[in-house]
């Protein structure tokens, strides 16, 4: 069969692959200095946010990346009191990082303040912490935003970031990494999204080394299911100074904490779990 | 954009969303008794098998689908030696189960030949093992198999079926599984692919309740990536006659029984990881 026009379709780049969600109607379109900003309602997907053309969020889906971006890395962590979130316009990550108690300043620095806005207008539960008072929002570039940060500024930094071509390549290279090492303290943990295990293993082995050779003493990658990107899985890989990423906090939702939809302390084990063909890249 | 001629569309039923794939050529099309079935070559995914329009297999990502519907079941058995595959007309699940040593009769029962002769074709590599020794090929349908063995012939069965409409609906029923659990050894195992869990929460949880229902003791998800069935996330559901499903034989590839590329021992114990909104279906 062909789709008619009432589809939107992504082509996953390179793969031969794409998917295609059924539109209502668009609801934004915006050239902002960055990208072009475009908003759909679907018919089953709730609203859709791409960038370039590219899925970045949808309402239905978006809890799993959010959650996986967030929660394992502040359960690894002993005491997140001070995180970055580099990227995340869409402030979902955000939202999920303040629901940690011991969180003081969580900071927020997106390249483009059009996303933020389009996602405060159309994305408004992911926006329900903008205001809370340990939530600071910048709109700067956060490799230079890590460059400059003093020594020992965060615990927690993550790079929720789109793919590493154009401005967000600079988010995957050695220098970022030995610069994020530098703005940790001790025991602080860097997490970033990772791209499709099935089609993106070589990016996945690439950044672990990236993160050894920029001081990291252990990186481990979170495998998590997300519908709407390529291949339909994700991930997300950590690296520890000095701090053991196999060992988290009881962390189970069960504890009443706060409340998530995909992760709970078991999934947090299982998505250190790496697939075969990536424990033997010779394979 | 709008996708051309040379791409296979597969919607997923009331999903409002739909995958993709670059198509360079048909190479197979007939109408069976039962079904369509045609092959296609593509760009990325190699050879591409679809039933009726749903895609069944591809060349690049049915290991994980094939080792997920065989392995966790078959090192929960203390001792695996008798194995019925439903459905399973590709031969790939064969494949995996004949792997195993202690596998001493591995029946598959698939309703139409004509799927199994086109997989000899075009999939060689997943029908490797049809002329294992230990092998034994029936065309025949699958219920009635399992309503007129002889109880206790099996020590696992493995329902690798289509979707629950059609001829398939009644691979899920609560009927089947008594009959299933009547068929099983003690100790036996019942595993069935149980569709998307972002889509289909609803059958796994029908599912873990019929197979209770029926007699088993235990019922269990197990959860995994694939790429190319509806949302890019799948899951199978075992149930256990007087056995403990978390508990597993040290199953660890490492250990050189055979080899896999996505199963191993972490990655059998994360598979059994339950996402929160599954925990809690109040939710």
């Amino acid at each position: 069969m062909a789709l008619d026009t009432s589809w939107y379709t992504e082509e996953w780049a390179g793969q031969g692959a794409a998917i295609s969600l059924k539109i209502r109607d668009k609801v934004h379109d915006e050239q902002s200095t960055y990208q072009r900003i475009e908003i759909y309602e679907t018919e089953t997907f709730g609203t859709l946010m791409t960038l370039d053309g590219l899925v970045m969020v949808t309402d239905r889906d978006n809890f799993v990346y959010h959650e996986m971006m967030s929660h394992p890395a502040l359960f690894t962590h002993p005491d997140p009191r001070r995180v970055l979130v580099i990227g995340g316009g869409d402030c979902g990550t955000l939202h999920e990082v303040l629901k940690h108690p011991t969180v003081e300043l969580a900071e927020q620095v997106e390249l483009d303040e059009r996303v933020t806005r389009a996602s405060e207008k159309f994305f408004p539960e992911l926006c329900e912490s903008n205001n809370d008072r340990r939530a600071r929002l910048h709109f700067a570039d956060g490799i230079q935003w890590v460059a400059d940060a003093p020594p020992g500024t965060y615990d927690v930094i993550i790079v929720d970031s789109t793919d590493p071509v154009g401005p967000a390549a600079g988010l995957f290279s050695e220098t970022f990494y030995q610069n994020c090492f530098r703005a940790l303290r001790p025991r602080g943990i860097v997490v970033g999204q990772s791209e499709s295990p099935l089609f993106h293993a070589d990016l996945i082995r690439s950044m672990q080394r990236s993160l050894k050779a920029a001081g990291f003493g252990e990186a481990a990658t979170l495998f998590f299911p997300q519908c709407t990107y390529p291949s339909g899985w994700w991930s997300a890989t950590m690296g520890g100074k000095n701090i053991t990423l196999a060992n988290f906090r009881n962390s189970d939702t069960a504890a009443g904490m706060f409340a998530t939809r995909y992760y709970n302390q078991p999934i947090h084990a299982a998505a250190l779990a790496s697939p075969e063909f990536l424990r033997h890249p010779e394979k």
